[in-house]
């Protein structure tokens, strides 16, 4: 190994290994906070995460739901044929597309999952108060470019919509719920 | 719900789940790519992760493993007396530290751990490759300052050291490496 080689070497080791421990530290307290919000619903973090983006979708494709919740085909299938197996989800088939099967959530499943939203509580969120003193100090919660680029890099654009789709469907729906407060939309949006 | 709270409410959602999105998504990418990485060695990540600590801090206690390895007690105890039984490190007491037991690489652990650091290959790390374009254009690797906040936030001071424990030993290592080429340490640090 030359030199150049040597301190490449040593800098993407350093690097990787940096990136990997922020990742997993990160994941883990998500992952632990997730649980402890939904365990009462008896859903596991993949299911819910299936729920979730059915939800905002609107009608996903087995691989839509592995895509965007970051598991397995055989994981997305497997979990959403169990939650199909409760009532909370059906398989079908499009009109325009009969070769994919997509599942929509039944009013049933609907319901559990806006019943989860409403339990949520972002004190119980550790991201969410490490995070509140960039907020107090910035005025904003921080958007991380540069990790956004490099998730963009990892699994394309495309992946990249979800943020979006979130954002958009719960600011549809919470301006309808505060219909009966029009000052909402028009002081935040 | 007033105004205030249902605004609160879905910008802390909204976070929540981009941060929680961006983690699982990183964290996954980091996961296969490490297990690719070490498969051939009969090592798990946990395993692997292991040896690493123990590596750099010379004698880590089983709450070192876990801290640093963001791990439960029982796994980091669990996963430590399966390398132990393999031979690759060594349970004892410290002089001055009756109560803890410390864990130390063996020869044949350490001899292991520097064979998968060389077989390292940061073109298989989709992390580093996907972080590569963010260097070619700002000249160096993003260093994410919001996030390691958070993680100091999350984690507390002690969990950051990790990061510079883990640099100043290689610094150490690849300089010695180096000394038949002394340019290296002053080109570079």
């Amino acid at each position: 190994m030359n030199k150049e080689q040597l301190y490449n070497f040593k800098e993407a080791m350093i690097y990787s290994h940096k990136l990997a421990q922020i990742s997993k530290a990160l994941w883990k307290s998500v992952e632990k906070d997730w649980q402890n919000w939904i365990k009462d619903y008896g859903l596991n973090i993949n299911e819910h995460h299936i729920l979730w983006i059915s939800y905002h979708l609107e009608g996903a494709s087995i691989s839509d739901i592995a895509k965007f919740g970051v598991m397995h085909v055989s994981t997305a299938f497997n979990f959403s044929k169990k939650l199909e197996e409760q009532g909370y989800l059906t398989f079908s088939k499009k009109e325009d597309d009969k070769r994919n099967t997509y599942i929509c959530l039944t009013p049933k499943g609907e319901e559990l999952f806006l019943s989860t939203l409403n339990t949520y509580e972002k004190s119980q969120f550790s991201i969410y108060t490490a995070s509140q003193p960039i907020k107090d100090l910035y005025g904003k919660f921080p958007e991380f470019p540069d990790l956004m680029c490099i998730i963009r890099n990892l699994y394309g654009e495309d992946f990249m919509s979800i943020f979006n789709k979130l954002e958009d469907k719960f600011e549809a729906e919470l301006n309808a719920t505060s219909e009966d407060e029009p000052e909402l939309a028009g002081t935040h949006s």
